[in-house]
């Protein structure tokens, strides 16, 4: 099953290579496909790692040992399968994701809590455990690949290859960040589960480190949504492996701590952005700002409300300025919201102020935006200064495609 | 816009008129459509009157009335207007409902508190009082009409009229429900608003019915959904005249009130599937039935997750018995479950089981089942004796079209 390239899609940037973190890519054969689907990422010892899961009850093995494993904030490698998300496959699948952790803890000569394994394809089948090892064997006596190469290898129904990079002076030292991902947008188990990396030369402490990919995520992938699906597989991980010297990072007092968070800040929001816009059936990447709440978590709530919406979603698809539906979404968020205070906006004109249509509203430069491929739709909701921004796709026929017209 | 009648739709049934109930209905002429658009019900004197309406907060003036006169339990007429929701109107569509009140009450010689009004159609643009005053002048002169006619003339968006009746045995006295629902399954404020009413000749006293209706609601409207949309004018109100002759129910322990309680639940599920029958784009029918529960609330809860999953609703349209799109729905509700006791089936075929697939999974009477058009999903979560059964219908290039294929 393969679709057209997303019309939102952007060329893969130029990533930096990371000193201390090495990707190699192999071909384990998980699908009967011709391409590669293993990558093995190698770490300097002493790196740092930080994690970021799914809350998903029903998680896969891969995300339950990484979560428990990323408390001890070091890691050796990162392997991540694409193909098979093991999710939903009992002990079995996970004797498969710990024999790969003991096999490249044997190799690289590390506690087997250092290795990171992540999964994502079909479920309900066991990741095969020979086609692993053999692709691990390959994969450690490989030379050393591109981040690009390393993105298309942990894709699967993506469109496109998604990276992104950042830089931060700390201390007087550059560092820098590259990080890749991949997710079609809906976050969901059936091959498009969320898996997203960030590399960076930086020394941080691994406190501090998830401290700061914490607090990204708050305000990037947790801001982001496609379909409201949530995978049993989604994982962020970063990873800091000390090689650009600076001195270690271990608070937000530390200097330059403000300017390496800002910057995984941004590769994040990158990366989130860049999951949107090949959000199945994706027309259109849609930005939804919401001012005026009593608090930022219940103006990114309202956010979700609206983004997850289908009936916004759809009108958007529809080049419509149906502020009506936007005004239910606010109304069923569960949250302080007063219909009479209440105003929408799209592309920056205001539809209604205060609980009603705008007398002399001009319907034709929303019209206009709408006709765009970037919206943005504004929500005051007049109580407070709670403010958040979320990102979204519009809801088409290619979704229904992708999703309905076929048999898995 | 006029869509094809649902494939799912069933005949109006025969539904007896009811003693102290009469409708009649009225060219208003909210929109250019050459149709009824008023509906006027006149009830008799002590006519009990019980109500649900959304929780929407951004809800219309008609709920906010509504919802405050309903508590002296009293009704002498209810007005449904339809082709213009009135919400989001500030306070000239306040002004337009209570100039109807006034004017309904003044001509019944009754208190305004007792004058029930609903509107249902586009938003944001004041209901013309004028329009109303006249439609309802005629309405108030004109020859009583059928269940059927009102369930016609209340409707929008609808595909079909849609009616249920029971009756039940009240202390030897023999009481009837007839009751109609517009609702063209999306819960939204767009042309497509739940609105629904139950009229019967029993005589039941206001606190009770209000008790009998709340329950019936639970294990009806608010188990159904269409596209996790929630109206800003839903509303179900519940009349009974007394013109049976009945001992008055006035609590549980009154003989019939089981009678009674289990007729209004029969007549309200009845409402609610054909509300699912007419979902937009809805090809099929699907009831989750979830066991296993810690109780009948959380299985609810986790019944809805799974109705409202657009990977769910979308393998249904695509006859795709993908379990693992249910196991990431039960995942993301918030409930407490364990994946390792977690087992999912489809049309009486379990297809895993305790966190496994089955080895022996047959897929062939799931298959020829998906192929259906009443499909029943079953979840059983192992860890207690908490039940619920929530309806729901798939997701197509219907629903795309109708909600994205046009401007409003």
């Amino acid at each position: 099953m393969t679709h057209a390239v997303s019309p939102l899609a952007q060329p893969f940037p130029a990533l930096p290579a990371i000193a201390g973190a090495t990707p190699r890519i192999a071909r384990a054969g998980y699908k009967d496909w011709g391409r590669c689907d293993l990558t093995l990422v190698e770490l300097a010892e002493g790196t740092a790692v930080a994690g970021v899961f799914t809350r998903n009850v029903c998680c896969s093995s891969e995300v339950e040992l990484g979560r428990q494993n990323v408390a001890q904030g070091r890691a050796r490698a990162l392997v991540v399968n694409a193909g098979n998300s093991n999710a939903f496959t009992g002990y079995r699948g996970r004797e498969a994701v710990e024999a790969i952790m003991d096999q490249v803890a044997g190799q690289l000569g590390c506690p087997r809590e250092e290795v990171f394994v992540s999964s994502t394809g079909v479920i309900g089948v066991p990741l095969p455990k020979d086609k692993a090892r053999a692709g691990i064997e390959t994969a450690l006596k490989a030379e050393p690949c591109s981040w690009e190469d390393a993105a298309n290898t942990i894709g699967t129904t993506d469109t496109f290859a998604k990276g992104a990079t950042a830089t931060a002076m700390v201390g007087g030292v550059k560092v820098t960040l590259s990080a890749i991902i991949k997710g079609s947008g809906m976050i969901a188990p059936d091959m498009a589960t969320m898996l997203g990396y960030v590399f960076t030369d930086a020394a941080v402490d691994p406190a501090f480190l998830q401290a700061c990919l914490s607090d990204a995520n708050q305000r990037t992938f947790s801001c982001i949504t496609v379909d409201s699906d949530t995978s049993t597989s989604d994982t962020v991980l970063a990873f800091a492996t000390g090689a650009a010297g600076n001195t270690p990072l271990v608070s937000a007092d530390s200097p330059g701590a403000d300017a390496f968070a800002a910057a995984l800040h941004d590769v994040c929001r990158q990366l989130a952005h860049l999951v949107v816009r090949d959000g199945e059936g994706a027309q259109k990447f849609i930005a939804v700002t919401v001012s005026g709440a009593i608090d930022d978590g219940s103006a990114r709530r309202v956010g979700l409300a609206i983004a997850n919406s289908p009936l916004v979603k759809t009108a958007i698809a529809g080049e419509d300025a149906n502020w009506g539906r936007v005004v239910m979404a606010v109304g069923k968020a569960g949250e302080p919201a007063d219909r009479d205070k209440l105003s929408i906006g799209f592309g920056g004109t205001w539809a209604a102020r205060e609980g009603q249509p705008l007398a002399d509203y001009d319907e034709a430069p929303v019209a206009a935006h709408l006709k765009g491929q970037e919206i943005t739709i504004e929500v005051d909701l007049g109580l407070g200064e709670g403010r958040a921004t979320v990102w979204t796709c519009d809801l088409t026929h290619g979704y229904i495609a992708i999703n309905a017209d076929y048999r898995s």
